[in-house]
């Protein structure tokens, strides 16, 4: 048993509590199949959870997504379910602490630990005299590994970026020189890939390239599977090729630099090598902050790319209403419809994630996922929830749907018109330059928590270009450590209704910020949503919604049908005409 | 001249900088004359500004309440100001990062610097060669330094404060234990007297001594001026009590112990001095948690009290109202009147913040304070603000009221209104249980944002229990550090609109954090307004208002008159009556 093999090489080397976290050395939110060292030990498939094992012990933690999946998975690899979440439960931190005696030694993968993360356990134990060692315990015992990713990587042409490689290098080396620094050193694959404008497809509907990057005074430095770039080598040329593996070795190399490192998004094993004979200056990437603010020409493709994949989800939903007026169809069977019309695009290259397909109760469960086996039919009656997205060249884009199918129970129409008030809120909403993002967490949720209903899930997250499909730093959500909202900052807006067994509505647009007005002593900004589809007017109780909520609805259909309509013909732009009609009280 | 003396000194002591900021040794919000050094040789005597000196410059950095006030009071003493706040003015540790070269040295007296605020100072300055050194200056130059305060403290009974010392003593000791540590050292003047019990009259209208204290296991030490604790020295019998001046060299004792200590309210000095020989452990103090939520006899006492000081404050506006249908009178003597209807209480200690009596466009002054020789005269129109509050044995108290002297503008009621729908919108709130602080802040702008207003300061803060009248750590307002809101805490609710040389609006209640309901997966809280006075039905358009704003007015108005009208007689109720009436469109 892998358990066993593990506990074996723990004594041999002396660990007394090994911690296997959900993570690669790159802090990645999707994981390649070789980084998935907690599922190989534990069986556990799901996205989230953290391992610890002791000669007595074996614990995964878990949230209360998967209390179910994770205690049939772990049934027979020995381990013991923690309900993270649960009154009473402790973390893994925690019962670590708990259970951890003078003397003892704790063995982890620090790439698999930001900075940050490390020094949340170190000041933990500070107190008690524990030693950590950094140690990979997996390599040696996990036969059949799967490989990393082989697929060639491409570069983002500048038509689509909008800002040049130089440009984007040469603004952080401005920025990290006005801190103090001359090098940094960056393992997040989002940032990376927006500073070389390069990608590839090493992570499933993120395309990334797998690589670490360190900017010098005057040189660029990409460590990679050099292989992945031999054809764009010509587009990289003053960038130097290393290795992969040989990036911690370089890094031993520097010594008395200043060097800028994020330790949120930098593992241990990178800070504790750079920090023993450097000095490090912290700060957040500074490509975090810069991506986050999309360039003109970002938003441009942005908006183009959004009226596209707006068509391709109306085209969908008015073939799903005819197809179930006929016969009831599988969620799944029907997501690969809405899949082909959405790849049919010229720019397409991969969804953005897994589309969520969900009928009836299925979609107030926020993750789920039909798959060709397990599968609910869609009927004529009651809402379905479409949740999907798509990577193109010229942008990312994510948008959700509830659809009324048939008839509705007044709860339903009640919660839909509630969602949908939320929803006009935020995208309403006006705000003072440099409001948080969790001010606008309140605004959105102020009339659902008046009906005493609330969503466990934020309203609103950041989005790459051509990227992951969730990117910070802000999010309207209620952060611990807000940001502020700049303009060109792109971002969800999706509240939600989700009663178990009854039914699950979201309705996702995307919006920016840009500016609105100035007065003598303040700047105003707002949103623009920058996402096309009809809501479902069938589905609104128009006597709840206020004259302005009214208004504000009236006016995005206007629009939704002006930009839609040049895409659709025939009995989809009849639809379309009616699916945007004015409603009057 | 005070700064040639001072650069002398800084020549003598090879300091090429030295910093004087507004601060004592506790980082208290208001200051004892005693520790007014940037006051002492700058001659401004704000409540907020920063002064650096070199051989070469001497600026003050004060922020945009003070530009005229700064700029004249500093014209003879060789200081030049730094407007602080404008676009292209570096604040004064950028200044400092720009000017200073390598090898230079910084001095400054590190107890008036937070641990938390140093480091930021150091951490700006660590890839340069700079040497900081913990230096007063000021001593040895300041003849006729006014002395400490020396009022005696008393203790604050049971029967107000609600839990004994011994009880808070030991919840702390538990707390700080559960971390790690075993020892504490708590600076802050409020958490100190909060937690022993004990109060005085060291800071004007914040009853707090002048001390530090220490808890060990098996100890609790009080550092202070041994004479104002001799009358109380029998109910401190677990105390022991030593010389203020002797709490440095005590901490130099302190070796190789595990020490909590909240590095935002700890000075420098005590830091540095702890952490060579000690493990320090770094977290909130215990109490400042504590505090914030008030326990049920605080609650009681606060409820009380607020009905007792609701009834001072319509008194005064029945007063008021009726003394200018006479002839006008200037805004200082008015406030005077309020003051002795407030100190008539028989539990009155003393005002918790100096009275706020604005007449017309003064009230657009945030912190406008009238005087015997400055003061505006209160006419029969317009507005009157007048914000104001208690210090009493049960309680403190802080409340606003803007106040319809006459006849009123279109644009005086629009903008009353507007406020008055932001503060019921707040007041009606319901929340998620743990949502911070900033969200309400984003809920209660909303509609002044969509009317592209905004007030430039907070929207609540937390009130101490006969401690400062601001008290955190919740506080709403667009904190970059937010506070969960909990059960048991208190929290004003105070928008406002002001318009430069027009008016200044602002509507000031105290709320309590209390349950509101559970559903199957949330638990919601909302607030309850503790204080009584009714709004100004006469500025109010009750078009304006949403049926629900309308309901929420008609509800306070009534409880209004319940809890003042029997302590009110004759005219004063009648007039109490009339406005409390309901409204309807």
């Amino acid at each position: 048993m892998i358990l066993d093999k593990l506990r074996k090489s723990m004594a041999d080397n002396n660990i007394d509590f090994y911690i296997i976290p959900t993570n690669d050395p790159h802090g990645s939110e999707y994981l390649p199949d070789y980084f998935k060292e907690r599922e190989f030990v534990t069986g556990f498939t799901g996205s989230q959870g953290i391992a610890v094992v002791t000669q007595d012990d074996a614990f995964l933690w878990a949230d209360g997504r998967y209390y179910i999946q994770a205690e049939n998975q772990i049934k027979s690899t020995g381990f013991k379910l923690k309900k993270q979440g649960l009154a009473g439960v402790l973390n893994y931190d925690e019962w670590i602490e708990e259970n951890i005696s003078d003397g003892n030694t704790i063995g982890l993968n620090a790439e698999y630990f930001s900075e940050d993360s490390y020094k949340n356990i170190y000041s933990k134990l500070k107190s008690k005299n524990i030693n950590i060692v950094d140690i990979d315990l997996i390599k040696d015992i996990w036969n059949n590994r799967p490989l990393l990713p082989a697929k060639e990587a491409f570069i983002l042409e500048l038509k689509y970026s909008g800002k040049s490689r130089v440009d984007k290098v040469n603004e952080i080396r401005n920025s990290i020189n006005k801190k103090g620094a001359e090098i940094t050193v960056i393992s997040s694959l989002v940032d990376i890939c927006w500073t070389l404008n390069i990608r590839a497809e090493d992570i499933e509907d993120t395309p990334v390239l797998i690589s670490f990057l360190i900017i010098e005074k005057n040189k660029i430095i990409l460590f990679t599977d050099k292989n992945k770039v031999l054809l764009i080598s010509d587009k990289l040329n003053d960038v130097q090729i290393e290795k992969y593996d040989d990036f911690y070795s370089y890094l031993e190399g520097y010594k008395d630099e200043k060097i800028y490192l994020d330790i949120k998004n930098i593992n241990h094993r990178i800070y504790s090598i750079l920090s023993k004979k450097n000095i490090i200056i912290e700060g957040n990437n500074i490509s975090s902050n810069l991506k986050a603010i999309k360039n003109e020409i970002e938003i441009k493709n942005l908006e183009d790319t959004y009226i596209r994949d707006g068509a391709s989800l109306f085209k969908y939903i008015t073939w799903i209403k005819d197809k179930v007026k006929e016969s009831p169809i599988g969620e799944y069977d029907a997501q690969l419809k809405l899949d082909a019309i959405r790849a049919s695009d010229d720019l397409y290259i991969s969804n953005s994630f897994g589309t969520i397909s969900a009928y009836g109760p299925n979609a107030a469960m926020m993750h789920y996922s039909a798959n060709e086996n397990q599968q609910s039919m869609i009927k004529n009656k009651s809402f379905y929830l479409v949740d999907s997205g798509g990577q193109y060249y010229s942008g990312t884009t994510d948008i959700t749907r509830t659809i009324a199918m048939g008839d509705l129970t007044e709860e339903e129409i009640h919660d839909y018109t509630l969602t949908l008030k939320c929803h006009l809120n935020l995208m309403d909403c006006v705000f003072l330059k440099d409001t948080y993002d969790v001010a606008l967490d309140g605004i959105a949720r102020y009339e659902m928590w008046q009906d005493r209903q609330d969503y466990k899930c934020g309203t609103g997250h950041g989005i790459g270009f051509v990227l992951s499909v969730h990117e910070g730093p802000q999010s309207i959500t209620r952060a611990k450590e807000p940001t502020k909202m700049e303009i060109g900052m792109v971002v969800s807006n999706e509240p939600g209704v989700y009663k178990e067994s009854k039914h699950g509505i979201r309705i996702e647009n995307i919006m920016r910020v840009i500016e609105d007005s100035e007065t003598v002593d303040s700047v105003f900004h707002k949103f623009k949503t920058i996402s096309y589809c009809p809501f479902e007017l069938d589905a609104i109780d128009i006597n709840l919604l206020s004259d302005k909520q009214l208004e504000v609805l009236n006016e995005y259909h206007k629009e939704v049908f002006e930009k839609l309509s040049p895409l659709l013909h025939g009995k989809e732009l009849e639809e379309l005409k009616h699916a945007t009609r004015k409603v009057v009280r």
